[in-house]
């Protein structure tokens, strides 16, 4: 493994030694063939689990625990390797006992740096698509046949009824219409519940200024990717529009207008109650699925005085958009995305707006974003460079968390010296900015916290004008026309949006379940970064999200579209594989640091 | 251009003689380069026309009349030429003065054998696609700025009141949807109306078991290609609810419940009547559309005696399914496609069923059709090879009408040879079978007649072992409780399907403009081969097919799901100049030599 031979010669020879050591068992050859500093993220394939090992020992421990039953086999490069910086890339095949994987490999002069392994498919169960796809109809006519309709008809009809579904995804926003769109593609007799009245009113009943910040190329569903004429940027109406059409077309079994009241394990499943449009329904689901977003539990402070609070007073996520505002006082509480959103487009309607500020946030400008930051992996650059959407996912999850944050560091600098000027203006306006806590940006604070940041589609300016006024502090109480700060500051006020985020996901557990189940499953989301709102110890993935929990068939399942997208692949096969009865063994189950 | 040179030698030695040619104005030069025996199609870049001229003086005279005009430059290949059987064949791009192309040459030792040219989008009126895509929002916040959903609410209320559309498309099926999509990428202000309660009724409303008899790799729309699980024959109600969302994510505006009652020309308008979910409404279009279904104008005849018959009767068109008709006897009238799928579905429904032949069908197994007839462009196999929709498309459209029955021949005599018992079943059960007047089977007929066919889902069989009895001949009259034929046969009969096939689209145009107008138009569809129900002379094109008819701003679409994709594209592209008011001279504007 010398570097005189070409990328595609070392790549082989490591594959070799690599297929060598796994087949005959022998562990510590495998583990050698790692650097010192390395790192083996595995999805389902090894582990059953979404984990990553670190170092040779971290290599060695996995293989102890899960080479007898993968078994895998098969290690092939699809595409020839490459080299730069002296690192040697490659993707790679390989198949275990129980399914087939694509991966990627790292090579430096020490040995594998990183080395990714995900599950694609199980055997004998694979998607029926292109070859395998359905035939529509049978083409022997036979009494009594039944056509499509009718079966779909049908199995409406006894589903949660006759026919209880397998899993039940509680929450149908894009996270769980992808997964349902995905366990109806394995087989999985599943259900989707939302309280909603039909698919895509998770976005539709948003402030109508809403637009997704994140681009076309990185938003793609599963199996349907958007038009090329799609716009960049979704407005939430137009993104409304294709979740529900999406979930028609791709025959997800979707119950609207259905709340879910509670939950409890017995006997090996859970029973579930919901209320489906006023009636009360028992459903009897094995696997209970939490996909009810992971910005989707409102932090709503209680101020003392808000009871007296003469004007109006709500979430931003219950903010009906700016058209009743005009000429009123609007009091913003917060500065992140949601408040930069509504105070831009209160202050377009005329309404008097003040923002208050309680602690640093991160603002990038939308274009530098896309540019800087994702546009090697998804942007109109990216297709024409022959990145598919599935090969910039999986470049994605090729980079371990432990050492994310240095690739993005540089991409952050070069954006706070592209738009200097801009952090100049903020900066001069008073605003509290920062970079994250080591200068990482955007996306690993969405990771770590999922809060703390603003992608500027234009309100960053009416802040650094004053155009939307700024003020510093924490609310402390309400009187009967204003918001009163922690420095007596008085900010009268018709109008206050609490845009204080949200909470953790196993919030829901504790709503529907009980406070005990919230508390063993532990909080969700978040990489155990020792960063504010991330505490530590480092967990290596995001907790609880897309595998197996402390609770036994609890899962959390949401993030942006791109992980939607992406994740909703390993969670369905997670389901599909107990729904087959096949043995998955958890290596490394979580541990829960925190509860919430 | 010795065979001793490489394909893509000779391929570039030809395109270098032609440009220059072309540029110099030397237009014998240019013909000299065709065969003796050759064909040029052109679909709207030089003629504005959809055409094809024949030998070296069609060649001349086409150039004769568009060269000046078309001014082309730029050719060249965008893949190796390929060589087989003594047929070099490449794919080319090329400019015109308005806009752009691409095409398909093969040569012979002999020059140029076909050519085609096509344009595929006018310079200055790109669709916003890829790069071009939409924003969706502005990254700068303004008073009074307007959501998607603002602007799309404001656009519904003023198309057709303070905005007329500039075209207005009549039928809302796959034809009209498709263009309409078009349409709304290309910036022409349009309408689509349609009578039904929503889009896809078309299908939706049609007897159950119905399914597409085309393969799904056949059927993609515009945009947004079906997903890998899309089945292979699509159930009606499946592709219903597929059209429905198209319509709805592509914009396509699209009135429902909206019947045309009038339409007139006056002052370089039309002046349209339509009753829009009973209110009456005037439109003002400058281009009208009939995309009312090639199959959409029912033939239904007028047998003495049918006032008196006390069962129930209709058109295939309005056979409501089986269900009913349990134990009740059938007489279906007709024995091409919709005969075979209403006999074989009463069949299921235990219905004592009689099929009345009334001309010999040619009848092709679907799975022979599939694998000999389209295998080669249109399934998986072809996709595997790289034979994208648009490339299998163009490969469609590169053979000349005029000799493509010598292409089909060989096939059909495949699919004999391999079904050859079948065909001595049907045979010996008394059916009568054809294979097209010379024997080149079922995709000829379409394009000739648009009927005489069926493609077998099942229900030959029924026919073939007596499960459906078969009579011959023609229905005389009805009497109180049976069809008499004119041979004096009795049928006794609860219900009558009279599958009895469609009148030609100009009908529509009698209907809704007036007769005069739609003799003048002229019989639409049909090649002119002088076999069964496609008189000559030869046209060389389809009759009034998505090109300018001889009335002015009136225009015919439609066709199976390949035809309403593909040639949507050019009768959008012609509509697009016209509203742009470029010159859009039509060379060779086809004669009529039949109303109907």
């Amino acid at each position: 493994m010398t570097q005189t031979h070409s990328p595609q010669q070392r790549v082989d020879a490591w594959l070799g030694s690599f297929s060598a050591a796994l087949a005959t068992g022998d562990v510590a050859a495998a583990a050698d063939l790692f650097a010192p500093e390395s790192y083996w993220r595995d999805l389902v394939s090894f582990t059953w689990n979404i984990t990553t090992v670190e170092g040779r020992a971290g290599v060695a421990d996995l293989l102890t625990h899960t080479l007898e039953g993968t078994r895998p086999s098969g290690f092939a490069t699809t595409a020839e390797a490459t080299e730069s910086d002296g690192v040697t890339e490659a993707w790679i095949t390989f198949e275990t006992a129980a399914g087939r994987g694509t991966g990627h490999l790292r090579l430096t002069e020490e040995g594998a740096w990183t080395l990714l392994t995900t599950l694609r498919e199980l055997k004998g169960h694979e998607e029926p698509q292109g070859e395998r796809r359905p035939q529509g109809v049978a083409h022997t006519l036979t009494k009594g046949r039944k056509s499509w309709r009718e079966e779909r008809e049908e199995e409406a009809a006894a589903l949660g009824k006759d026919r209880p579904p397998y899993v039940l995804v509680i929450g149908g926003g894009q996270g769980g219409i992808a997964l349902g769109a995905r366990l109806r593609q394995l087989g999985v007799p599943s259900l989707v519940v939302d309280r909603h009245d039909r698919p895509g009113d998770q976005w539709r009943k948003r402030y109508k200024s809403l637009c997704l910040h994140d681009p076309v190329w990185y938003d793609h569903l599963p199996y349907l990717p958007f038009p090329r004429n799609w716009p960049v940027f979704s407005p939430k109406d137009k993104i409304a529009d294709w979740l529900e059409m999406y979930t028609r077309v791709m025959e997800v079994p979707f119950w609207s207008r259905t709340a879910v009241r509670s939950a409890t394990w017995k006997d090996g499943r859970w029973s579930v109650t919901v209320d489906r449009d006023g009636e009360s329904v028992e459903l009897t689901p094995t696997q209970l699925v939490f996909a009810t977003g992971m910005s989707g539990k409102p932090n709503l402070p209680s101020l003392p005085g808000a009871d007296g609070f003469r004007g109006e007073q709500h979430h931003s996520s219950q903010h009906p958009g700016p058209e009743a505002y005009a000429g009123k006082r609007a009091v913003v509480i917060g500065s992140n995305n949601s408040a930069f959103d509504i105070c831009g487009a209160l202050w377009e309607h005329d309404a008097d707006v003040t923002m208050v500020q309680r602690s640093s946030t991160h603002i990038v400008k939308s274009a530098s974003l896309m540019d800087i930051g994702l546009g090697d992996l998804y942007s109109e650059r990216a297709v024409a460079n022959g990145v598919t959407t599935d090969k910039a996912d999986m470049v994605f999850a090729s980079l371990p968390y432990r050492i994310m944050h240095k690739f993005q560091i540089p991409l952050y600098q070069q954006m706070a010296e592209r738009d200097a000027d801009f952090y100049a203006r903020l900066e001069k306006a008073g605003f509290e900015h920062d970079w994250g806590a080591d200068g990482s940006g955007l996306f690993m604070k969405y990771l770590r916290r999922g809060s703390g940041y603003y992608i500027d589609v234009g309100a960053a300016d009416l802040v650094a004008d004053g155009r939307v006024k700024l003020v510093h502090g924490q609310a402390d109480h309400l009187t009967e026309d204003a918001v009163v700060l922690d420095d007596g500051t008085e900010l009268p006020a018709d109008l206050v949006v609490y845009a204080t985020g949200y909470g953790s996901m196993n919030g829901w557990v504790a709503d529907i379940v009980d406070q005990e189940t919230a508390d063993r499953v532990g909080k969700v989301w978040g990489l155990g970064s020792d960063t504010p709102k991330d505490p530590g110890p480092w967990e290596g993935e995001q907790r609880n999200m897309w595998k197996p929990t402390r609770v036994q068939n609890l899962w959390f399942h949401g993030g942006n579209l791109h992980q939607s997208r992406h994740y909703s692949l390993y969670l369905a096969l997670q389901l599909k594989a107990r729904y087959e009865g096949l043995d998955t063994p958890v290596y490394r189950l979580a541990e829960v640091h925190h509860t919430r």
